[in-house]
């Protein structure tokens, strides 16, 4: 076999794995260092709410019984999952037809790349989450980064691109903690309509939004359904990482320049990659979803954007720079002149913290440190005075 | 966005999505008639051995506490699970980088079909399982099928190709239910040795196998590590197609013939399109592979196994000739002239029985039924008597 020269392209490592690298590395170096504490990935800690925890435990005990046992499931997920998602999560507004159940946003960029076929043109901010990069390089199709920096507010002028783009949005942002308004948003969604455009939206930390004025999905914006898809995900807003489970809303109105529909191409894709989410994990779903999960849940997120704010309050004593923290569960911290390792190093070796580079979300991160608010508060507190000390 | 053209190339709809939707047109018109039973989709069952369950139940009662909640796990599986899959199915001959485990054979494809990047050369035979062809013409690759019928023992030849392709083997063979001896696959794996090819090595029925003249693993054959790549699945095995899991095997042997490592490149489409699958599909399967637990799916996959035998007895005493239905729970019957949705629509209508029609598979299977012998014992004798009634 030759190989692709589209994984040619992929040329550095995946961040998280570069960091789990050179702290393995610390690690065989250190052995008798105090421990180390983790601001890196985003990865949540807090338990499951009881209700989640014993649904799960009931459906388990459940697969060991005649009437409990479930086999393959649809492909686009439980029915009554996707009945939940729409009516929770958007009113209502969407058919069932028109929302998968994934496992998660990753994989499911990576099966819309399958979609895209390749060769088409793309539009990703500088800096994002890598996977909008690398899945687009992966299947072939054309990058244009639009940087955005604190010269731009962090937020990149969609508006300049002309022509058909797909238009990789994350709202709230990962990583500068940018949130668009309302009027914003609109422009973008006119844009893309006039344009030909695409808007790929990812929601991931929806929940994480506590202003009312804040859209917590492009569907609020008129138009949108005639010109975006979104992904949205249990990972940060249920805690679910380890259980792998996300969904995909594409609007039954959206066309190829052609005019064929594309969710039937979604659904054709889906089909042939896919067999559906962990059954467990959809019926863990249903239990976060319910009034009682809903509310449970609300406390946690509640408590992962204290930590964002305790953490933002103790680096900004130390006179840096500090963005994000509010409506998402990370700080973007601007530490230049220092190069991104460099200061990664130095949280590694001096303080015994694991922070995230914020360049390894792109060249316009340079200089800043991603940390992550989702870790347990002893933990952050501990870090905190380490920092402050 | 315009339109993929690899899509265009999925012109039909995939084989289980029309079945679903004859019967749900029958269901609508007939909604008085006796039960259907499904011979279709091949779902298992069983339900799962209480070793399996409780495990399972256990690891989701922990997610509530603050020990037992886990967040992202290693992208490749869990180290103590690919450990476990390498000893117990392998002998131990592989290290653990070289395993990763999946949500199934199916997603796993896809991510493959990410790898190659298209424009390769790819040999499947026909028929097989639609994800082969499908796969491959999403990402671009160049198909050649090689007929697999009475004619030639259901086992096309294929040394007859020549220069670099991807070879897709399903062994046990999935629908014909052919398998081969040792010499047969040492004759391939020589071959494709000699030509550079790559044998993409489909293992999801091996739990079938009861004779052990039959290799369960490519990897039993002198000099696959340098020309293949390996799948299994939990999903027939241990009644997981409902919790999604499956591994892969690449060899760190290895090489494009460029000389770059595939292994290297596998785990980095990894990385970038995939997050691990669920945790506690991960728990389920470290009981599923005990020692308790692999005798409790033995005497599971033996009553499979019974069901299969009688059903291709019930089928031979009326006439048909039939393949399978031994080192594999389907039965691969043979209706010709009729073609094989004629035969479909017979079933449903006449015994409200569903069955899969053999050119689904691909054109050589047309005339040809599968049954699966997944079901429930009581339901298959019912199917049994609707059959010889």
């Amino acid at each position: 076999m030759r190989r692709s020269p589209n994984l040619q392209r992929l040329t550095t490592n995946y961040i998280f794995i570069e960091v789990k690298k050179r702290v393995e590395n610390y690690l065989k170096n250190h052995p008798h260092e105090r421990r180390l504490i983790h601001f890196g990935v985003g990865d949540t800690t807090h338990p499951f709410p009881d209700i989640v925890a014993e649904g799960l435990s009931e459906a388990s005990l459940g697969m060991a019984t005649e009437v409990g046992y479930k086999g393959y499931g649809p492909n686009f997920g439980l029915e009554s999952l996707r009945e939940t998602v729409s009516k929770v999560l958007y009113d209502g507004k969407f058919s069932l037809d028109e929302i998968s159940i994934s496992d998660g946003i990753k994989p499911d960029l990576a099966r819309f790349a399958l979609l895209t076929g390749g060769g088409q043109k793309v539009a990703i901010q500088d800096p994002s989450y890598p996977v909008y990069l690398e899945s687009s390089f992966i299947i072939g199709n054309q990058v244009t980064l639009l940087p955005a920096t604190k010269e731009n507010g962090f937020f990149p002028d969609w508006c300049l691109l002309k022509g058909p783009h797909l238009l990789f949005i994350c709202h709230p942002n990962n990583p500068t903690g940018y949130t668009a308004i309302r009027a914003q948003l609109q422009e973008v969604v006119n844009h893309a309509r006039k344009e030909g455009m695409l808007i790929l939206f990812d929601t991931a930390y929806r929940s994480f939004i506590t202003d009312p004025n804040i859209p917590r999905s492009i569907f609020e914006i008129e138009g949108a359904k005639e010109c975006a898809i979104e992904w949205g995900s249990f990972s940060k807003s249920a805690g679910f990482s380890g259980l792998r489970l996300g969904w995909c809303v594409v609007p039954k109105e959206l066309k190829y320049s052609t005019g064929e529909s594309i969710l039937e191409d979604w659904r054709r894709v889906l089909a042939t990659t896919f067999t559906g989410p962990s059954y467990l994990s959809q019926m863990a779903a249903l239990q976060a979803l319910s009034k009682e999960g809903q509310a449970d849940y609300q406390k946690i997120i509640q408590g992962y954007l204290e930590n964002g704010k305790l953490l933002k309050n103790a680096l900004s004593s130390k006179g840096v720079s500090c963005y994000g923290g509010e409506h998402l569960p990370f700080v973007w911290a601007d530490f230049s002149p220092h190069l991104s390792w460099d200061t990664f190093d130095t949280f590694l070796t001096k303080h015994q913290l694991i922070v995230t580079p914020g360049s390894g979300f792109g060249s316009s991160g340079e200089g800043f440190i991603r940390f992550s608010a989702l870790g347990k508060r002893p933990d952050l507190l501990e870090a905190i005075s380490r920092l402050l000390l």
